[in-house]
């Protein structure tokens, strides 16, 4: 192998027997991976929606290390179907009902192909002025669209990026928010700086404090309650911040949520960016799964409060306000300018730059896509489109209701409904296990669920909240209609049949 | 508008007029784009290579607001061929030589496409056992084709793990380190942890460190010279070293570059191991842009020493080596487990969850891509590829050469020239201008090199090494041939005989 591989180097020339971008083979094979995707839809309802592999499957079926010789399309494309697909969790299922949906859609889909295809690397604006300028353009529109107050928007002074993760665009901001606050108290009190969120935050905040060099003793997962419907109260806040203060300690961030990831709740933004004020801490709206649906009148309400908060995020964008010095705040902490990026228009300042508005150098031309969705289903079909989700978790709330055996456990706010067995259904059938009747409730429901997702017809996922499991069944697939709800609810009363009659 | 917004609410039922990922609708889409990209690469070599608009162009083209109703996608790809193309940089015109050029081929190209049409969010494995597997898998498969030592593969107790980018990449591995040597020393010594890299290091290990709290003052940009072609020599290590302990500080963390942005120069990995292991330190090696030619068995020394190394990063993909109990010390200080992404699967622990190899929870199926650019080119042609680009670079040096006006800069190592008009050629010239030669010659190259862009010809950036600033004549355009770099060549001579006379 050694002299083959020797011999190589002597061999090639610029004969270019390697074309990786040729037009037309593009096309050829670009037609076949289109026309495998859309059978790949058109079947998607038939396979089991959480995949039935055992680990290490995959290493049974593929080689242990790269081919020497190039493999045709055709082949891979028939190993994909044969070795990748029976390992999906098939997101795009309507059938699918965990975690929260990722919804694709066709103007989605093809944005990223735009977005590849171009394979711009958008870092500045004179690397591709269009990536930056879109970007900017479409984060306005997105901003009015959810009525934004003026300062958030680039033409009110704030202005917004598009974030690759929920991860990224909370460690930015935190990131900005502790440089600011070092800057004021000296870079020696960074043990003392202090985070808050509730015991429903997601975890990302945690994690994105831990990346930041902040004290993890000093994270505050402030206890929530179902009389509150688990939203974060100011009451709660208030107290939290005065004795750390009383403890010597430096009150930072908060991270207010616009529905949860457990239960959907919604913390109420006003008091709590009330409170903050008071002791300067930065707020940041994290609207992830919420945020979109604030588009439709009906829904705005749950973000009154926000012309108080210093940041929001809403799926992978983000805006900054003007009021603080934003986002000058965050171009200050992440800002780099090595000689080989320097360039006539940054200097000039009449543009921006967004490798300085996040954690990378390089990023995609994300803005195609949202512009592309935006442009496809127009303002009126994406209000459509979310309110078909809320309308079908309806639904499916109301045939729980039918059912005496089940109970929603919390209040449902959007497209997610908590659920599960009542304890007093399981009493009878369960009442030798010695344990308490909740424990034994939550144990029961998690046998249910799990039942449920091995049958492979639809999957949801669980939390466990104030102590309860609940089962969460989040609409929001693409595909997903409402015929497939009502066959959801019939598997999971099927599988409620069985379980209670052992 | 209130009114209708109202009314909406009551108008829409169950009666899908959405479909959003209709499979039909989705071919007829997906063709029209594949189609469309496939022009756009007939013609990309006609486009000016950097975009010729002015700062703030598209917003005299685009509307204010998002379109209340659909648009058809004929539409928007006229927009797209009018208002977005000529805003951009081409990246894949082969008459692109600007900073690292990104090669996209039709393998990258469709896998992406499969995993944006999966849109699976592989954060554990559970949530898609073929996207975890896949990519272990496939990062062992490249760790072998670079000949790493075992104990950075799976199969030896390692393991690799694909990041969406090189700045999340550093960033990582600095948190597992900073957290592995705070847990030793205590959190409050956090102010005193030092960083080390060249003054060639890439820009993103200072953000990384900035990210991850460590005290600004503490990053050592250590000089490089000419003498020893700009890479870090182990000397000027151990010496930083030992003032930094003199001082009371507490080394970190060092990072080695194989081919550095601005002349692609190699640190020496061997003699900057030793040193670093005397001391503690955690080497992670930046082998970003001259990893993937060391596939090449004749490039595989720059390699040489890495077994000593903690980390090892080259692309989006990166390595950790078992030694220091590593990838425990990164899942350490990433992991996070919140009760809605628990499942059997990640009890038993049987298998990988990489929501904890990296700082977000959410990822891409991104393995699938790099499958499909291994299988369909296999290791005899990516190697062909690469050299190719190697075999262009020197061909461009040789034709620098036979001018004697023009001189190399610093030797070349791989596909990148660095190179500039000789101090010698401009005296005559530009000897009125009040400045010493030095700065005269810069300004007289700095003049070229943007009169060369705004030609929109050839595209290629700048860097300062050692006060020199060099025009850097990078190849690694896909649609790059032989021909491209000779015509490169004649462009940039006919704009000096231009300045040259003037």
């Amino acid at each position: 192998m050694g002299s083959l591989q020797d011999q190589e180097i002597f061999e090639n020339g610029f004969s270019g027997t390697i074309k990786p971008l040729d037009p037309e083979e593009f096309r050829r094979q670009g037609h076949l991976v289109i026309d495998f995707l859309a059978d790949y839809y058109k079947n998607v309802e038939k396979y089991p929606v959480r995949s039935q592999v055992e680990p290490g499957y995959l290493k049974k079926r593929v080689p242990g290390s790269a081919p020497y010789d190039p493999e045709p399309i055709e082949e891979i494309l028939c190993d994909v179907k044969n070795d990748i697909i029976p390992g999906l969790t098939h997101w795009q299922s309507p059938n699918y009902f965990a975690y929260f949906p990722s919804s694709g859609s066709i103007a989605g889909f093809l944005g990223e192909m735009l977005s590849t295809g171009f394979n711009v690397v958008g870092f500045n604006w004179m690397s591709s002025p269009a990536a930056t300028e879109l970007e900017s353009i479409v984060m306005d529109w997105l901003g009015k669209m959810l009525k934004l107050p003026k300062e958030f928007l680039f033409s009110g002074g704030g202005g917004g990026v598009m974030q690759g993760t929920t991860c990224e665009a909370i460690l930015c901001t935190m990131v900005a928010a502790r440089d600011q606050m070092l800057k004021k108290i000296g870079r020696d009190k960074i043990n003392k700086l202090v985070v808050y969120g509730s015991d429903q935050t997601h975890s990302a905040i945690q994690k994105a404090a831990q990346i930041a060099g902040i004290n993890p003793e000093n994270f505050r997962a402030i206890a929530t309650t179902k009389a509150n419907a688990f939203g974060l109260t100011a009451q709660a806040l208030r107290e939290t911040i005065k004795s750390d203060i009383e403890s010597g300690l430096v009150p930072l961030f908060l991270c207010a949520t616009i529905g949860t990831t457990s239960s959907t709740a919604v913390d109420p933004l006003g008091p709590l960016c009330d409170v903050a004020k008071e002791y300067g801490i930065w707020v940041h709206v994290d609207a992830a799964y919420a945020g979109s649906v604030c588009i439709c009148p009906e829904y705005r309400h749950f973000l009154n409060g926000v012309e108080n908060a210093d940041s929001l995020r809403f799926n992978a964008h983000k805006w900054f306000r003007r009021r603080r010095l934003l986002p000058q705040a965050l171009v200050k902490a992440l800002s780099t300018y090595p000689e080989y990026l320097r360039n006539k228009a940054s200097e000039t300042k009449q543009v921006v730059d967004y490798k300085d508005w996040q954690i990378t150098l390089s990023r995609r031309f994300r803005s195609l896509k949202l512009w592309l969705v935006l442009r496809s289903y127009g303002v009126a079909n994406l209000r459509k489109f979310l309110r078909s989700h809320v309308k079908m978790a309806k639904n499916f709330e109301g045939l729980i209701g039918m059912d005496k055996r089940f109970e929603v456990v919390v209040p449902r706010n959007f497209a997610t409904v908590c659920f599960r067995i009542s304890p007093i259904e399981i009493g009878g059938n369960y009442g030798q296990i010695v344990a308490s009747e909740e424990e034994t409730t939550n144990y029961f429901n998690a046998k249910l669920l799990e039942a449920i997702n091995e049958s492979g017809k639809i999957y949801m996922t669980h939390s466990v909240i104030g102590g309860v499991y609940v089962m969460r069944f989040a609409v929001g697939a693409s595909l997903t209609e409402n015929r497939h709800v009502n066959f959801a609810w019939k598997v999971v009363q099927e599988h409620a049949n069985q379980l209670l009659t052992m």
